[in-house]
């Protein structure tokens, strides 16, 4: 009879891809089960041993952690990438990496088909599947979330249990947290279940990348990072002596501080790109930090009115990433447009974390614009005050018109 | 002879505006003083007495602080006011509010000129001045630091003591900081002496408004705050169930609040309007308190869409107020289009404040936009997850397109 | 048996929709027919009495010229509404005037079903059903051209003959241009078809509202056209006396003269809010006056920051529209903000139209920001030119650093 | 005694600067003329000639015209340049090309100052000295028209004959005409004097590089422009086989066919950068033309949301040009960014003038993104019209919850 149709699954280890893998098999499917390792917490032999014994045909393991700090997370700090104002976008800035290379395997492997555990009421889908959709335009989707086979099949948890029963599908030894979470080495997210009620106040216990700000330690630690072209390149610890220079290193060092120190919580609902708000906690220790003191170098180092067009077009970025665009045209060029505004953005900022915080304590550039001698109020030097005179009054005058006239038209 | 030519100086009590009134009174000028009270710590009785003695004709002491909060501070809480990503604003915000009162005087008293002390390398003669064209388009400003005669024959603090001397005003009996500072009811500032180091770590005395975070409490300390269009009128601190519903004594009750825990320190280098960078410490408790509450409640409440365009606005409102362009046609325009999108803007936001930090813990709301039963993993509801795949694959038809023309160019 | 299912049905009388009504009925749907009289050149009365003819249980014709003009075009023109720079979005306007209308009709007659024409490919569906959903929040869509059971039904043209002969629906007597038009009081648009090649010329034949330039009159005729907040309020030909006054008369009046002197008429490839690429042509003849005339009433009157903000509040509209947003809370807070700035957009704007283009030859206003005396070469006034050099050495200094900062680089 | 200050005057052989001239070497300075040839009409030997005469001490005559055509107005066009959606900058373009080499002059003749006749009002006073700081950050401007013992002596127009008359400076023999113009071979531009009353209609004499529609040839031209990375490259009169490949031949050529057909007139009121608003008049036959080619094939060829963000960097852009800020690090890096964005923009757009209008009939493009298959009404492909469903009702989901809340508000 024909071949069997190929698929690559985005495997987790869990009960969901689990029952996920076996179901595929039952579709009538040749699975070959993929998981990345972009820093989460994983038994990584053990999930590929129970992906075998579930029939995968294939498992790879990828290791992509140094890929996604390096072309993932530093275009994010060079961008300052928020969303909402406030959400550093640790799981859409993971998703397009760990997509890429799925994709590269289904291509390797003549896989026509990939697959995934994310739901259709998340970003996550949008996110995958739009990277497969840029980077193998012929590739077709197969999500059994939303495939109304499997949706029907498994209204609830329960399902997935009898299924897994039936099938030899281990179940999970430890309780399931009443709540859901992604992992990798930049964050942490938790959402749904006992979160899903907004004025409910996250239990202490959930929180697994960072101290609770009132247990971590009663002194400051203080910090050095240093900058080029807009991504750090070495971090100092500046009571210990303790140096970092390499990329992966030194964003694990980040979150092992910042960790310690409470760093990088933040409680919110945004807006989801199919426009539901919802609610998520996040923890991002070495991504906060690294905002902070980006941000502090960036404005030391640029020009005031480049920052400005830089500021929207990291605007744009983070909406972007958000949104599971990474690999379209419009992202594209804007990396290369905020890669370009941070040619100058070299130096070094000191600062301390401290019970969650992060203080930016001084910075210094061979390439700032700061000029101490001009700004200063005790030397006047080549300024001359009177100018200001006539800057303000032109200003002014478009003032003065409206004035004049809105005078006229109350008479 | 000819009348005396009437100007109404903004006085501060300190040497340098009391050298000014004097200078002002040699000039041939009648001056009026003028103390606007926006909740700075002054003895301004003290001062009124003092400004007598040096020759002002008149002494207006002004109590600001309830416009303060009402008309400019809510404003730029509704607008998420905030310059370059870091600064809150105090002094830019406070200005307009100070100079228009200065003008109603200048016109009521008949007073064609107004002065002030600030310098004419700094931002606050900027918003000043605006504010004074703006609403009197005929003053004449007369601003000592930049006008030849005086700038010339007063380079350094010297020439201001020998000069105060030979005049009769009191010397300042404490010696002066090494640093300048601004303050008010909404921060203090801190800018210029030592701090123009931007490497020099800011001295742990400086700060005078909010406790150092390592010695502030070691319990947090949760509020609630209710908002209504997108404003604070109620806070109730949930540990010790104080409460208050004044606008006023609210603010001051979150900057007591705040200061106690160090909410609201932040060390930054700036660009001036005038295009220099400049490096200034600022501590803002209850304006940061607002900050993350009113975020919080707006994306809890506003569409998405809304608050994407409302954001926009609220950049170009920080821009505007930063420049001292409060009184423009488009900064009223401004303001008008943020308060009209803060209609729905309501509800209750529970946060906690400790050691530096404000940490949002949840929210409700009447009117909010977010809908638990839709967004829930557990209930499909009305939602078709079928509907994201054409969702996605609409998405990416543009991606795909790309990705075919570079593979047929890569031919 | 249970009660037959209601739909309302956007009913135009051609083939298409025809064979769309009995088809619904063989789905054992209640047809109510609704046409909306937005000013395309229709014999409703026959329509009528055909779609009675084919089955339809009623037949709504609603004439919703005034209020297209007044509800939907004067905020377009208000916006400078225009899609990529060129498309005055004549369809994109009327869709959801139509649409509502529909919707009204469909609550009214207790119908839970609409139903279009419009394919799966274009705009139109977009702007039709988001309004349904966002007027009718519960309201179900039945577009037959998204149906399976309808589209590989009907797969061309000659499915649709078939179909009409064997249901006695009536074979229209002409033959189909080999292009699809939509046409309103606002604009005529031509796509698909000949005209899919994108380097074809359009045919002479194919405009049906605006002469050929070529064969427009030799004389240009001279309109004078008056603004109150933003909107025409009158007419007249300057060459021949007529006057215009009331909103429907004056744009259809506009339309007349236009037309006459072949205004309005764009060959343009856009990007439809799906992703595809598509060139239509249209021709708008009064709306390419008033986009003319609009913008130069509102910037000899607005302030040049407020029309800054304006612009981009436009430009934002103009999405919207074209995306089929226009109930959406953005565009409803877009519309709000606009309409505030056309407060004072007041006065005349004189021009004249000759072989396709618009000529603006002058403007007067009550409201004017424009001062004769302070822009004037010969009179000097209070204007101080050494002011000016203030302004710009002030604007210089950023620039001067970042000259100093880069030839320090370049040693 | 000490050596005379060195001045390089931008002279343009007029009566203002060649009175300015000699008040320079009144004012004890040796000075250098300098006269750019950007396109304008002029007797460049004759001018040289009298500014000896005069006492110059060195007269420059330099040919930029393919400089300016290659440096400054290509960047433009890719932009698609233009001020308040009206002004296509021929003088702003002009401005900072011209400025660039009178400081090259002055670093190589040692002269530390500069000179110009622009007035205090206008905005070229500005984009001529932002330049000279930028490039040359010590230069010293002298700008005798904001200078009081000049323009305090030079009230108007018969002081100037005067001091002409006393100093042999030879008198106009042609009457100046009642407004001043400002003319390059991208422009003419007419302001001031009778046009400043901006109701009164332009007498028809003024038009100097364009033809009167009306007496424009009763038949349009048709044109092919090629376009490679954004910029033209090759013209070919379809009608008469005239080809034009080099950069600054293919633009004179474009003002010349332009010009014949009258295109590229417009009448504005516009703000300028000190903020009066003035009314200028135009003509700009070449860029024009090129205005509308290359909206055609950079829609055609690239991406919708880059072209979104370039439209707003092209907003930018000629925002800064028209501000004279081209010398500055934001225009800087908005040219860079928009250069990135037009790496494919190439193809053939065909093109009619006729009677003033500029009429785009096709276009072409080996790189375009237009899908001739996929849009086709006719033809399905790949595209699946159920998806539009999915799409749209994702669409729809934000619009129906806030229909819901709206609903449960009204309640």
């Amino acid at each position: 009879m024909s071949e069997a149709k190929k698929v690559v699954l985005a495997y987790s280890g869990g009960l969901d891809t689990s029952c996920i893998l076996v179901w595929l098999i039952e579709q009538g499917f040749d699975v070959i089960a993929y998981m990345a390792d972009v820093g989460q917490e994983e038994d990584f032999a053990e999930a590929k041993e129970k992906a075998l014994k579930l029939g995968a045909k294939k498992v790879f393991i990828e290791d992509l952690k140094k890929q996604f700090v390096d072309e993932y997370i530093w275009p994010a700090v060079r961008a300052n990438a928020i969303y909402e104002d406030r959400y550093l976008m640790g799981t859409a800035v993971a998703r397009p990496c760990i997509a890429r290379r799925q994709v590269e395997i289904a291509k390797q492997e003549g896989a026509q088909f990939v697959s995934h555990g994310a739901t259709g009421k998340g970003n996550d889908q949008i996110r995958f599947e739009l990277t497969c959709y840029a980077l193998y335009p012929g590739v077709k989707i197969y999500a059994p979330w939303k495939i109304p086979a499997f949706f029907e099949r498994f209204k609830g948890r329960l399902d997935l249990f009898e299924y897994a029963k039936k099938n030899n599908i281990p179940l999970p030894v430890t309780p399931k947290s009443p709540w859901s979470m992604d992992a990798n080495l930049m964050h942490i997210s938790y959402e749904s279940g006992v979160l899903e009620d907004p004025k409910a106040h996250a239990p202490k216990s959930l929180y697994q990348m960072t101290t609770d700000p009132v247990e971590a330690p009663n002194t400051p630690e203080k910090l050095e990072i240093e900058w080029k072209d807009g991504v750090p390149t070495k971090v100092t610890n500046l009571d210990d002596g303790t140096v970092k220079d390499d990329s992966l290193e030194l964003f694990l060092y980040l979150n092992q501080v910042g960790g310690k120190h409470g760093v990088g919580r933040i409680d919110i609902v945004e807006n989801r790109y199919i426009g539901m708000k919802s609610r998520g906690i996040y923890e991002t220790p070495a991504g906060t930090i690294l905002y902070h003191a980006h941000q502090d170098i960036e404005l030391f180092t640029m020009d005031k009115e480049v920052r400005r067009l830089k500021r929207d077009l990291g605007i744009k970025f983070s909406e972007q990433v958000y949104n599971g665009m990474w690999y379209s045209p419009e992202c594209e060029f804007t990396r290369h447009c905020i890669a370009k505004s941070q040619e100058g953005v070299e130096g070094k900022v000191q600062l301390s974390v401290y019970k969650g915080n992060v203080y930016i304590l001084g910075r210094e550039s061979p390439r700032s614009l700061y000029n101490q001698e001009l700004v200063s109020f005790d030397v006047q030097g080549d300024y001359d005050p009177t100018d200001a005179n006539g800057f303000i009054k032109i200003n002014a005058l478009r003032l003065q018109e409206y004035a004049r006239l809105r005078s006229m038209e109350a008479k």
